[in-house]
């Protein structure tokens, strides 16, 4: 008989898309209550969302720091035991680490941290506190994703030799070309979007898609970035070659300016057996690949699947679920290990993800700036 | 601000998929807050069940009976505002009565009714309740089978002039092919599952998909069903030609033996100047063809799509939204309905649907028995 | 050592798209060379276009009959083997039987004759003669076709339950809208395009394809035309519903109206334990559905297929070959044929297919104006 | 009034698969017609190939030099005209130079010759011969790759911002992984094979594409390959880095190792405006991609196309033509060239194309044994 985990949640007001992600997700397999927060800066604004999305008031506060101290005075019982962190990316840090500092567990959006620096300095909060820690790398969630993992870690690819994985969007298109536009957007402001943007933000994704599927983890990498005028001092596109051991290779291809594409994440991986591909924005297939058997189509909800896919479909095959159901599986793992339930390595992202995802950027950015060389990710 | 509609739940406790379906779709849009319900006949796994989902037991009731009787009791700004019926078929009618006669609004599964009779018995109590009532024909929740609707609202084919329509699944292949089970299984028991098993359950969406998009309805229709075995007195296929208007046809292809298909629905709807074309499994592509443009692909959240399309996407384009979103789409719509919002005529699904749908399905059993005839649906 | 086969063609000159196409079918495995014929009913062009193809002139006649005439004077070492018939459709029984009866051997387009009767006459013919005789189902050259067949033929899919064909063009709807037109295009006129349009012209493939991939007939149908317009007298869609045994139904669905359609060719043949799908369009993959195992999709040139597949495949596997190839191997059956060569019955379409392709055509119309009847196939 | 080009053809005898592609793709459109060669070193094979394609055996010689020295004797209205070489990669350059010094015509296969020094060599000879010279990179001739060409061309994407390359093979897999295999094949023989396996046989297909289709020269490049074991000297997989102008990148993939991968040649161009995708192993399809208009899929055959694109097309839309069809378009080019008729920049492959190639493989390898870095090609 499970009681609700009792969330509290940062950020996601007003329109926000993460916000109604994170919300949707939460409530999918009746897990958590969703019981206080700080939607937004704004106090008023704060409390009409509050009201619109029927929040009960007396428990959204007028900042962060508010929060964590009235909620430190109310009994265990009654306290929020989870938050989820929606907000702007350079928040992400002090909350998490006083959110863990104090006790609390944590769901965090990515980027985890704005540096590599700052992810270890929580990785060091994490140990000691000891709570649960997942960052939402959304499409580790899906079912057909999982499954890879799971026939991967059982050897069906033998030996993986080969990866190639992807994240091109179009978006920066409609800005870029514009100077006062691309002069004056956040996004493309290194002061306030971090020091990577079309790596940061998406090039990471596939990069922790290439970990979470194949077990294996980047040992260096050389990139080059396309920053399309001379005056923009953000990538907007990069390629990365990648080695995972010997002779073990890989290339990871971000792009924000892949004019016409909308979500296009994808990986494939070879091994000296078969191969998979997988697809996020047709996310119900995985394709895989034999040099001489019949192409095979994998889809959720079959019997065939492993036990960790499974668990992540909610209807019988045919029914397309999508990314809010991925989302949920992720806070479903969440809500197992919150609960001291057994839960699989796989059911949601961690703290060394995050870890690694700044690793990663960090690297690209110091190959890039170096003239294209090679950099060793520890 | 909107305050939550007060949702009551009749049937979909345990593992039931109708059950997730219609909880997830209730939560997704913040508009619905389950209060209390009937989920299972026996009252101790009812209470259980709510327990497990976290909904306050004290308005778990232990009969539909009783939960009438105990409701109206309550002042109406506390009473269960509108009841999802997700109880097996024969009750769909007796509860919706019930509930419409007493001033609730209702969501009810599909099929509305065993009978066409029950169904006018049905939209007359409607008439005079004026509550709202909704037929859950989730696939019209679609965000891109609502565009199909509105473009063809606006002419964008011409003169519609063929449809050809399909729902193919094959899961009896996996019962009926024995003779053991084909004679004992209650879906393929008239006695149980009423007058049609694959048209009843299956072809009656399809049916409603060439309406829904069109705006046009079924005038006659012939139809041939296969029963694959002399034993087996329910059909499990079945093709019924379809008339529309003066030269304006159609074909309704609907299987339960069409093996290896998952939840095949699809539609493609021909006009004088342009084709739609949609499959469920993919929902969401919508192929616009034409004989002298290249073939477009429409997908959702683009700024070319119609309002009620838009209204149905919570993500911007290449986020791939499932069943479940459909679902809530209709909710959605519902929800604004019950708070005497403006609303569009293709948000949900109506009485009339429902009353159409029978009409179809007892129709398709009357030409099949009367050797494949022609049988008018006035 | 293949002395190439003496191959005449009759009609198909100028810019005939069928004319190159089996032009170009015959010279694809080394096999024919065209020395003569009648390209063309005008003499003058007739040799222009000889000339123009670069075939020696002094065996381009000046008509059909003179064709016959002068080459049997020659020693049946020179003589013309086989003719390609390549004319209007009511010239193919005429040509054919008088060629049959001089000891030709021949390819025949598409339909074999105007009737029934005159199919019949000429299977008896073609009896007496003992020649080759082909009728050009261009569809079941294609490799995987072939697959299709001979898994079916070893049992792949288990009792075969029931077929959907497919056959949908749009090119009519540039013609057919416009009153003036559509009464003066010889197409739509049945004094000279025969009785049918849409069921003679294409109609047929789909029914040829459903008896050559699953060695299954038809054994009575009913059909549903539709002429759009009230003046016109020739079928340009319609939906036949079929039977081919106890309990083994199908339909076949042909349009010349459905908007966009190019060439949309599509069978699937569900049986009990799998079912194939193929498309013409894509011509190169035969998908493999199961209820239980993952879809496959089967690509040609692999070694898990059949002898009669590869045998139609030139290249390795990622190579696509066309609609050209796939004539091609029909031509290739054919010429192992004339020359006395071990072939199996799958490489061409026989004398057979064309009187069942007659019957099939003749029998549509005569369920139509019947009020929709169900009709025997003898 | 055409009469029929004089070919001769060098090497492709026996099963060869390059052997049956130029055949068929000499005869696909009336163009040539096949008078001598020498198909085979061995003369008797020579002879008897001859003999099973019926070819005259009085044009059939002992060697090349003999067909020289043999055809010269000819007065030139009976000579060969033009010289397909299919031999050997290490016999491209001595025929092709002594074809050019004799005033003949030649179509050479890939690789032009085994270096740069070499290509550029055989560019002089070119140069003073006047004769026509096509190099067969086949996929050029598809008439979906000539629409995205002349669409390029003629502003549709505006500035090409960003190119990304794939040619993916998997069937070295199947030799790779034993040690005794693949220290064996001459394929894996730098002294047989060249410098490169995998850039060499198919990447510079890649490179190639993205020169014809986007009018763009490749100006530096930076490269990867992985040789999967120690003891193997040959690249069998590499990424590459490329530079097209300022702040326009690009990369080309490569692999023999991919595996399950067949034939996996794709390109996408992005440009400010829009984008073009195509994928030989559906070569009928090219997908044009914008960031505010629905997705489009232009096909062969349609009125929307360009001349060069029609061009290739033979038969009306929906009838899928392949790589023969390809290969007989990139001959068809070459017979108007010879015939002194006005032909497209962009109808077959020149010797500029052989040159480019060459030095984009020596400049992978350059790359890759320098340590990754940049290479410029002048």
């Amino acid at each position: 008989m499970a009681k609700k985990i009792r969330l509290g949640i940062l950020g996601g007001g007003g329109d926000s898309l993460i916000g109604i992600l994170h919300r949707v997700a939460s409530q999918i397999n009746d897990n958590y209550e969703i019981v206080g927060g700080v939607f937004n800066a704004n106090f008023e604004e704060n409390i009409a969302f509050a009201k619109q999305i029927d929040v009960p008031t007396n428990r959204i506060y007028k900042d962060f720091d508010t929060l964590i101290e009235e909620e430190m005075k109310l009994p265990e019982s009654e306290r929020i035991q989870v938050c989820s962190i929606l907000t702007p990316n350079f928040l992400h840090f002090p909350m998490a680490k006083k959110l863990l500092d104090n006790g609390f567990h944590v769901i965090c959006e990515k980027p985890m941290t704005t540096s590599l620096e700052e992810a270890k300095i929580l990785q060091e909060a994490h140990k000691k506190a000891g709570t649960v820690f997942a960052l939402t790398h959304t499409y580790t969630g899906y079912p057909m994703v999982r499954e890879m993992r799971e026939r991967i870690k059982a050897g069906e690819l033998g030996k993986v030799h080969k990866v190639d994985a992807q994240y091109y969007q179009g978006w920066i298109n409609t800005i870029i070309h514009d100077k006062a536009k691309r002069s004056s957007v956040w996004r493309l402001d290194p002061e306030k979007a971090g020091i990577s943007s079309c790596m940061g933000d998406i090039g990471v994704h596939a990069f922790n898609m290439i970990e979470y599927t194949t077990g294996l983890q980047v040992k260096s990498l050389l990139c080059d970035f396309n920053y399309l005028y001379e005056d923009n001092k953000m990538d907007v596109d990069g390629t990365v070659l990648i080695r995972l051991g010997d002779h073990v290779k890989g290339v990871i291809r971000s792009s924000q300016v892949a004019t016409g594409e909308e979500n296009g994440l994808a990986i494939t991986i070879y091994g000296e057996k078969a191969a998979f591909k997988w697809e996020q924005e047709n996310p119900n297939y995985v394709y895989k690949l034999s040099d001489t058997e019949p192409l095979q189509v994998l889809k959720p909800g079959h019997a065939y699947n492993s036990k960790l896919s499974l668990d992540g479909t909610k209807l019988p095959p045919g029914h397309p679920e999508g990314i809010f159901d991925s989302m949920a599986n992720i806070y479903k793992g969440v809500a197992k290990a919150i609960r001291g339930e057994n839960y699989n390595s796989g059911e949601f992202p961690t703290m060394l993800d995050g870890v690694r995802g700044m690793n990663f950027i960090e690297s690209t950015v110091a190959s890039h700036k170096n003239g294209n060389t090679w950099v060793k990710m520890e």
